[in-house]
């Protein structure tokens, strides 16, 4: 069962002639996510072969441009290309007005159902849920309104070991009660404790998304333990007095980040134009943290 | 003195994995004008090495998204980058609220004057003009309010041939005369032809844009004697009906018009994503207009 990311665009603010905007797509368990869209993302979902009509759920970070002027020509496409199904966008508010502006004016009406759920930037929010995976949202420090969201597997009904039935003649009505986690007590009275009956829950995997943001140990309430977690980095720690400046992160902050969120893997992103060499940023991160890895075009993460 | 065009895009509506949306950068003796801004725009300029802050005239034939959707990002870039430069943008009306609520939205302030000027879809009409160009604008036929735009060099002043001020020993008073358009009457009372004392003109070189449009003789008027001609062909005849319904043009149009318009050369883009060999579209001009060309990403049209 998949939990894969795709890197579709990596870089800040303005693209550079090898790195597009912000974008990314999450595939958990065949449930494709879109995540920011930065200008070019149509293209890049081409390129990589992503089919973008899977993608049922795109969710928009932030209203800088480098996190979503890709977004009117992905959704004109996906209407030129005859989509019908539901397309659930979930976004600060106003981008449903930039959205219905330029749809008005072009005279276009979309073939399919367009579901706008604004953001709520005060606190953690379930943004969607099915029997399988959650995502939820919660808070960035950035200068203007901003999510990360997190992506999660939910715990699987549980099921009984079929050998644990036969053996102590498990009823139909015990069984019940074993799968809402009860202990079984046997004939003879002897108590069987509920773990021993029960499968092994597999390790429900998590992803966090952390863009943009100024480095804050806030969040680690919401993103710790992740299996993988993306923190933008996009500076080196020389120049700290300007990611603060314009609430952004440092590499080696993200690194130091990542440890204390005790998150199994890093990936970094969103780095300035500044640095046509990424090896900088890095050997930054990594110092902190040893599983760091750079956000690059096509580039996947798979948890196992 | 240069007048080359550059192909940045010539698909129409949706890209394909190597076909952008339409732009293009004309360059009248140093004067850089880009033309539509599809999606991508800002990353094409940067592959074909044509710097963008050299930009300072954009002209948006109309507000489907294949034309405008890379509009913003390349403002934001164009401000990130340091641009204090006056950029004129010449579009229709409703493209100056879609820009203005995205910057509100995004907070930015753009560092350079942005001048907007609104397109008037009645008839030609001037936009741009200084001592060396012209820029109009003429209607199109097409879906929504369109226009096409009509690149000229002016005439430049009258200057007398060297030779002949020793030969006729021209005083500066005649001399002012003879720029005006006047003969020379010698002291003897000889006339001189104008003709015979200033140099040639060079011819004036001229470029039309249409896209999108269809197929329409009305527009002869603006576009005869061009030296290039751009004609959107976004079918093949067998589909004529296809380009009635949406207002567009099939390649072998396109040559017909090219031949009534008495251009010197045609160039065919804004080609329909079905077809992923061109040389059919090509070949179906060629067939009426022999000097034909595709428009391909990258590729220049260089008018001596």
């Amino acid at each position: 069962m998949k939990f894969e990311l795709t890197i579709l665009g990596a870089s800040s603010a303005t693209p550079t002639s090898n790195r597009n905007p912000t974008a990314q797509v999450l595939n958990v368990l065949e449930r494709f996510f879109l995540i920011d869209c930065g200008e070019g993302t149509q293209m890049q979902l081409r390129k990589f072969k992503i089919k973008f009509q899977r993608i049922n759920h795109i969710f928009i970070s932030h209203l800088h441009g480098d996190h979503y002027f890709g977004l009117m020509g992905l959704l004109s496409s996906m209407h030129l290309l005859g989509r019908q199904t539901e397309l659930h966008l979930y976004a600060p508010a106003p981008l449903k007005d930039i959205i219905d502006m330029q749809l008005k004016f072009s005279e276009t009406y979309l073939n399919y159902p367009l579901i706008f759920h604004p953001l709520n930037f005060d606190s953690k929010n379930l943004l969607f849920e099915d029997d399988l995976v959650k995502v939820s949202s919660f808070p960035l420090y950035h200068r203007i309104a901003t999510c990360g969201f997190l992506f999660e597997e939910k715990p699987k009904a549980k099921s009984i070991i079929k050998e644990k039935i036969k053996e102590y003649q498990i009823s139909v009505a015990d069984i019940h009660k074993i799968r809402e986690g009860h202990d079984l007590i046997t004939k003879e009275g002897k108590i069987i404790p509920n773990r021993e009956l029960i499968q092994p829950e597999p390790r429900l995997r998590k992803y966090a998304y952390c863009s943009d943001t100024r480095y804050n140990e806030n969040l680690l309430d919401y993103v710790s333990d992740v299996d993988l977690l993306y923190h933008e980095a996009t500076f080196l720690h020389e120049l700290i007095d300007r990611a603060e400046a314009t609430f952004h992160t440092t590499a080696k902050e993200a690194g130091i980040f990542a440890t204390k969120a005790n998150a199994k893997q890093l990936i970094i992103g969103h780095f300035s134009a500044r640095y046509p060499d990424l090896s900088l940023l890095l050997n930054e991160a990594t110092a902190q943290f040893t599983n760091t890895h750079l956000a690059q075009e096509g580039q996947t993460f798979l948890i196992e």
